[in-house]
């Protein structure tokens, strides 16, 4: 059998660096969300480049199927393996390369965290903005084009990540972009990877843009009568060009969660966490006007903070509110819904979706990152019920449907894999054959990451 | 022949629209810079997505040559015609189709210019940020992935540019991206497409980002003692973090061909042209802090102005500084190079290529988006002097090397064309070969824009 046979070249390459533990196949078979457990066949763990490369060789030769493996925090179950075969677990490569304070850059291994990155940061001045929430791998981040709460100011990976090292799917090993600001020389293969979920080649290296650390940081919860107020506060002040660095919408059902799972006192009511960086009068006046607007909408309650402790229990809360809406029903999996769509139908995207979700029968608590039209319907549901199933992937399904009318997308920030293959016909048309190709092209026999992201083949 | 089916297919087409006039031949062969004249067969004018894609089906039946055509402001041959074929004018597509003020973006035909862009947003409170100094259309600027003065603050094409609509080789339509401000929804063919190069489709309509017209506008011009003041204070500029929304370096030679060409009173010096746009105070701020940083690096006699007739003047200056230097010797062409680096090594890539430039005999004076680490050498040559052309194109190879070694790009934004093919294995190694794969993909008998940015097949 072909998968043997590359276990068995694995076993002498790697010796005990490939597992076949039961443990190791259950944890790299599982997913944060709401995905039936898919068992890889053996999980190899390499720890440098030509290594990762000796393994896609051998896996090449064999006809194995190769799935990456960051920190498994992803949502749409691209780490699962659906045909089995070998998953590269990529956490021992996780050194911190080079940091160019000077040039605001830094290099690493796919299996540093952004915390890890940001700890070696902490003396330079500098930190690395991106805050999907989970502690990712950065190697994760970028294959999934990762954005989160900071994508408002700084941009989601695609616009952080300047350079990558790739092992392709014949076990080649290139390097894309450079180390200059920009560049037009060229396919922007650095861009086509980012996002590309282990489908075209495993990502072992990853130059990654910093920025320097603010002079001041101010931030802030606010209480607001309604959903609508709340987002249209955000609307006027995007549109006004306030430069906000993180603005997070948390809905009643999601604000009721967070108080039981972790101690908090929020009220009954919409809220928006807010920050704000820059220099110290920019930071004030920016808040000053952000303020006023969020009085204008029905905000109430605003309390600014400055202080380090204050923030970061903030966005602890924030980061946590996924787990406190999971645990808020007992037994539940989720179904994480993720559109996005352009800020002036934000308002109306969300309201028809809290319409439905009340209609549907399904708890659905929603959390989003409003700057950027972003947000997300935690879709609460018996994972034994197969009614439950259905009606909550029709809501999601609705909710897709809806952001593609509004000039939207399917996925702001969590990527296709194997949960959103269904909408992606619906969202690019003829587009998505176009990523068909390429991906032949480049992957020609199908191994990398199969059954994710691009037309079924079989 | 199998160019002249196409061209009597063509002309069925597209009747009148379809020119076989010695003129326009001979206009649609020139480029603006040392590149022999390469007239293509023939040249249609469509007038719309629907008739782009029946004249590539018409060339592709016929194996013609199909070289799309903007304004012909291109510095690398991109839109010369080195097999003939069929040269594709897309300057009667000049609709500006959608404007959303409320998310700030626009959709434009291609044959939309950068300036008539700007006139239609006038009223909006909106901008198009993105200048490369030509009034460049922007379905070139998508394609060669321009970038220009202002890209230290807004980012280049890669940023700026949300979705588009593409002709590929065979004729099918696609549309990419979304007006979302971020997706992850699987390959992102839109940054795939912007910097292509015509290679691997006609782009026939463009989403693109817009900006807040900033509440103030503060620049000055300042001398300085040395390119090496001038670039310090630069990097000094940028490593604090102070938001400059333009930041040219113009030397000495420049200086002065801008004095004979326009009647300027430069005094015989290096010199910084800045700009800050934001809040009155932020700029308030800014301006005092560079201009500190400024007499600290050799800076002397800056004036700073917010009149929008002072601010017009300088960058009609700064964008006329080409056509100043090629006027400066009599009969000359140029070679423009292109090289960008990290901003650590700016100042070393600077002197080194004014050393250089001087050892050869050459005279290349150099401009510089210097806030992005990218410069220009406009190395002017007598076009019947081999020698010369020798010369400088060695001259123009070290610039490239020296660019490679320090961790830059061989282009920062003028793209690859004709120009820079020679360094591209340089700059790639085997992820060239991955870009031609993906021509090869999509454009397998090589039709779009043949003799261009991938690696030659024959």
């Amino acid at each position: 059998m072909s998968i043997s046979s590359a276990i068995d070249a694995l076993s002498s390459l790697l010796g005990d660096r490939l597992s076949r533990s039961k443990s190791d196949l259950d944890i790299h078979g599982q997913s944060e969300t709401h995905f039936a457990h898919m068992p890889p066949d053996a999980v190899a763990y390499p720890t440098s480049t030509a290594e990762v490369a000796e393994v896609v060789k051998a896996c090449a030769v064999h006809n194995c199927p190769i799935i990456p493996w960051g920190t498994g925090t992803s949502l749409e179950g691209h780490s699962l393996a659906p045909r089995g075969g070998v998953t590269v677990d990529l956490s021992r490569m996780e050194t911190v390369l080079t940091i160019n304070a000077a040039d605001m850059d830094a290099t690493v291994q796919p299996g540093v965290t952004r915390e890890t990155l940001n700890t070696h940061l902490r003396d330079t001045g500098l930190f690395f903005p991106v805050d999907p929430g989970a502690n990712a791998s950065l190697g994760g981040m970028t294959a999934t084009r990762a954005s989160g709460t900071t994508a408002v100011r700084y941009g989601t990976m695609r616009d952080n990540v300047m350079g990558l090292t790739v092992v392709l799917a014949d076990g080649r090993v290139i390097q894309t972009g450079t180390r200059a600001r920009k560049s037009s020389a060229g396919y922007d293969l650095t861009g086509l990877f980012v996002g590309s979920e282990g489908t075209l080649g495993i990502i072992t290296e990853i130059t990654l843009r910093l920025q320097g650390q603010p002079q001041a940081i101010s931030s802030a919860i606010c209480g607001f009568d309604t959903v609508a107020g709340a987002v249209d506060a955000v609307i006027t002040a995007i549109q006004m060009g306030i430069q906000v660095a993180r603005v997070e919408l948390v809905d009643t059902a999601s604000a009721l969660a967070v108080n039981a799972y972790s101690g908090a006192d929020f009220p009954a009511c919409p809220h928006l966490l807010v920050e704000f960086h820059g220099s110290d009068t920019a930071v004030t006046e920016d808040a000053a006007t952000f303020g006023e607007i969020a009085v204008d909408h029905g905000g109430h309650g605003f309390e600014w903070s400055s202080k380090t402790e204050d923030r970061n229990r903030l966005w602890k809360m924030r980061h946590d509110a996924y787990y406190a809406i999971l645990a808020s029903r007992k037994g539940a999996t989720a179904i994480v819904t993720d559109v996005c769509v352009p800020i002036s139908r934000l308002a109306d995207a969300l309201l028809e979706t809290q319409t439905d979700i009340a209609q549907s029968g399904i708890t659905g608590p929603i959390l989003g990152h409003v700057g950027d039209g972003n947000f997300h319907a935690i879709l609460l549901i018996d994972p034994t019920s197969l009614s439950e199933m259905v009606t909550a992937k029709a809501l999601a399904a609705r909710m897709s449907k809806r952001a593609l009318a509004m000039g939207g997308t399917i996925t702001g920030e969590h990527g296709v894999g194997m949960g959103k293959l269904n909408y992606m016909q619906a969202e690019h048309g003829e587009a998505w054959a176009v990523m068909g190709a390429i991906k032949a092209a480049l992957d020609p026999n199908g191994l990398m990451n199969p059954g994710k992201l691009i037309p079924p083949t079989n």
